[in-house]
């Protein structure tokens, strides 16, 4: 695996790291991983590449390692999203694999390029949407698929964090709120993708109306800090998606509700080794991770006896475990791919134009 | 206090009469409980009230009891929506003060009829909004006018429920789905505005506009079951309510969230005694009943010391205790007057209208 | 029903009051509520007993009662724990029915007396074990003994407060840390007599042996303020209870977990409306109050549909419920009686006992 | 790295292998993983050690990395525990440190010979006491030895699990349930010391008494499965220690609860990134992982933003991440060392025999 972004300071790249090789199958060995020689130097020794394998750009890695006998059989692409697709492309075309932080591009037509590459070149593509990986959020999915609640007629998914809460921001808020570097959407698109994708992952079932709402409560703000959604999916379900980053005091609170004709999942990321299930006669079962009675999915996700808490570094194992399997020719991996990606670019910039036009209702088709 | 309602097999009749003499200051000596002779007498019995002081209507014990030396001091309605207009005016008319349940009529025209028909001879009249008697309710509303969250910017307010998830539906569900007994509004009508008015009352800020989406999953139903509405408040907040009776397998889910400049508060009617405040700067408190940093209104309607719960009748019956407290020139009543139940109605009214008509935002005023 | 203690100012009084007239089918007429006329009349008018039923002394009270052809047909005993038996026998020798207060009395040769007081003149007895009163308490009853959780081997019920944690200590403490008024045990007759009546009332068996260890915390203390106590039970299940008064910052913490050879149970006092039910398959189950799998008792203690909180008054209410039905002659109460008490006495004076002599295992045959 | 134990099929050598890795500063390079030549060479290929360093047993491997210019800087011991002291005593003679699981070793006198063994030959010894890692059980520990919650004077430790409720055990279960392999303790060797250190390690107090009951429900079993125990501690604070294995459907409940004299701390492993502050005048603060106020020590283990779950293996980690600042000659690891090894071993053999005896109070000296 090769690593594009993830320099000294970063968030995110290092949580890349740690959960591709955390099952001892994948090994970073090379990078792009700052523009800046000394700092891509001085990340390649923490990470343990080789000094000959930390590049100045991810052409230059791709191209190198295309050449290897040894190189790379992916790239990971952990930069701010403006970088997604010069880093896609570069690795398509070389014919290696992809997986890739969300959102997917900075802009739908950015995504559509994506998938028109994919389409010229196939290799293998994925995208970390990190929160499908919990093996609970599988188990909902797959009980779902095989009718556990019925029909859903209703779905409430909320991602709510609070540190943007104050006007003064840090580093990390800065380039999600420069619409260069973070796209069109603020909110929408740091976190408001990951409760569409979980709710249509889970559901198994596509959003098809929209009515959005999207603002900020900061002065000055350029970017939506807080988004409200009406959903609409297509076998008639009900929904609703908030995603906000004012919600002060608020960690990282991801939660899904689903609600079927028989009964009902919930399920909340700051606890994510249970679910909860609603049963239409009155009865509430709690599920818990590593329970004998999850399926295959789920189990194959899990490391650790019941009772053993696992979290969010696991779970983005997962979808790397799951790659891996893809990469090896295996089936079965559930890692969203373009299409998903696709979708989410479409999600952002129908949310924000519908909001700004205060258009009401709007079709949802991608 | 006379009752109207709450004949044999009634639910919520009994509830008030419990809860408005738990505390010992109210008695309840007359009632017109139902219409059919014999079940009046069985209720009267029941409630040990004296068989001649059991009427064949409303208007009949108003104007017995008017008469009386000792005669009622207040009327409690607990009927179905249809009638709280015959029995509020009935009561007015002859000076008796009144506790409705809500929501205050079946119409906004009716609830303009109330108010006038109070300011043309005003009488106390309180609305049973039960929710807003909670003193953990009473203590956020305290804090938030002190500034203890700074200004509120979003607020989030649920009222989760799901028994008529399934199509078939008990006596209660009965006048509660039949638009002639219920008046426009099913689920916005019967919990939607539990949720508002508990929203405005703890924000202490108005709705000022809103963009509704109601709607039923149960097919062949004419009034709502399911309601999602995104709020404006009166100054600039933005907000969220939800509110259905189709989430599989929910009991009576009330929450609300509400986040300021500087914390926030958390608070669930499942679990009453306690509510999470978030700060801006990473800690989180919970603020616990009975605790002594609580203010005088919590207090006061707290009989019982730290981890004794205390549940809805207490709740209610702390509404009441207000209302006598008002009945006896005491200042400092925190009861739902009749602006609120007009506001309540105008809420139902126009979400029904603008969700049908698909109008997008409309300005609420009231 | 007639009152003795519940004066201005104190606790446990009131509590019963509201409790035994909550559903409306007892009333508070008669009482000796404090030796002070002038206080005395005061609380009289506060509960709303006439002037002329406000007795200067319980022997009064059970004299006059007895004569009067609508007299009371039983007394609740609310005062600290060395005036239970006086009045106790003023009523049992009067004819007339008692509920008490736990413990039955302060030291087990007075609970003797009251067990061949009741043997020589049988009227109704119950204790107010308020704690045993809770619907989901008795489903947890229901269902151990209907085989739910197989055969019972080991048990843990706690009693955790905080409000002794400090030297001072407020009015409430007064009595209940001095010998001479709340007897031989502190935190043990306070609130470890309720862990241990749960125990046994929930688990169906009997405790047949102890190892107590009792101390105090605070320097000075006479009486214990954290019991530690392992248990056997007459099957061979093993046990533990804890019981403190110096867990600071805990309020009322009653919980109980019982673990069977293929269940268990998990309930605690703070959140009573729901139990956990853990299966051996790895299984769990959130039961919950008002659901409709409940059994007859647990329905019957039940006013509110599921989601709408019910407390400790309400708890208490079932208590004074099921004494009704006993003097109404009907079958089915499972209020404590004497020999329960019996059992209370019994093990704070052999805690009390083994605890000092430090005697290790003990056996606990009453 | 070097591995004993953690052949194919083991649980805890691949959470050590993960665990080690994690943060990317440590290698597994070595292993003697398996008796069996053939499921050795399986285990290496798994950890990517390559087959010369896939030894035959913990003698030759120490023997062939003391030789090399590359070998391995520390042992890891993940065998049963009666092979802990021969792993231990080879690494320790060739001068080569030693992580090893917890207990110690499977006999008392086995562990004065480790203590014996590194008096004369010092290397970095430390002891995975896994739970001692977490980010929040530092934090306490921290916040007590600098007076946050005053004076120590309760304590409860709790570990629940329900694995063994049954008759039928599982292979895990086989070898910690035979004396021979295990040692003298069953429960209490598995867990009770996990239970019995964290209760040290937080506290900064030593257990100086204890009173011990040890026995097993399950008929048939030689060694113990439930274990109660009362202690005392060098300042005088009483203590409770609970651990069983036959609580039925617990998964893994290790729970701690420490009171002082101004306030107390509760935290649960199952749901580790948070511990309850209850405050001795009411209040009550959550305080969350990767929180601003935590200290240095909780912070150096966080490896992600509030709100993002961490787990086992990233406690287990931060032990690892701690040990090899050791090996660098950086002070300020808090991993357990040999004598808090030697001080489990002497619970495990000191309640054993207090237990068996019924010796009721005994002193504690190590």
């Amino acid at each position: 695996m090769g690593l594009v972004g993830g320099g000294p300071g970063a968030f995110i790249g290092p949580v890349h790291a740690m959960a591709a090789q955390l099952d001892g199958r994948i090994d970073l060995v090379a990078g792009a991983f700052s523009r800046d020689p000394a700092r891509n130097a001085e990340a390649a020794q923490g990470y343990g590449v080789a000094p000959d394998r930390a590049y100045a750009s991810v052409e230059a890695m791709v191209a190198a390692e295309a050449a290897r006998e040894d190189g790379i059989d992916f790239l990971t692409v952990a930069t701010p999203n403006a970088h997604h697709l010069p880093a896609a492309r570069a690795a398509i075309e070389s014919g290696i694999a992809v997986m890739s932080d969300k959102p997917m591009t900075a802009t739908l037509e950015e995504a559509r390029e994506i998938v028109a590459l994919l389409a010229d070149k196939p290799v293998p593509f994925g995208l970390t949407y990190t929160y499908s990986g919990y093996p609970l959020v599988r188990e909902m999915r797959a009980r779902i698929a095989a009718g556990a609640i019925g029909k859903v007629h209703k779905l409430v998914v909320e991602y709510n964090q609070g540190w943007l809460a104050g006007a003064a921001e840090g580093q990390q808020a800065e380039w999600r709120m420069d619409p260069k570097r973070a796209g069109l959407g603020g909110c929408i698109a740091d976190i408001g993708v990951h409760a569409f994708q979980l709710a249509e992952f889970v559901s198994g079932h596509r959003v098809s109306r929209i009515n959005a709402d999207l603002g900020s409560v900061v002065d000055g703000r350029v970017l939506d800090d807080d988004c409200q959604m009406f959903l609409r999916f297509d076998n008639g379900a009900r929904g609703l998606l908030m995603a906000s980053q004012v919600m002060t005091g608020e960690g990282n609170d991801l939660a899904l509700r689903i609600y079927g004709e028989t009964g009902a999942f919930r399920w909340s990321q700051e606890n994510p080794n249970r679910f909860e299930w609603l049963k239409g006669d009155g009865g509430m079962e709690v599920v818990r991770a590593a329970d004998p009675t999850l399926g295959p999915v789920a189990l194959r996700g899990t490391r650790l006896p019941g009772g053993h808490p696992e979290g969010l570094l696991e779970s983005l194992a997962n979808l790397y475990g799951e790659f891996a399997m893809t990469l090896r020719g295996e089936p079965g991996s559930l890692v969203p791919d373009a299409n998903e990606g696709l979708r989410g670019m479409a999600l952002i910039e129908r949310a924000v134009a519908a909001s700004r036009e205060q258009s009401g209702w709007v079709d949802f088709i991608v």
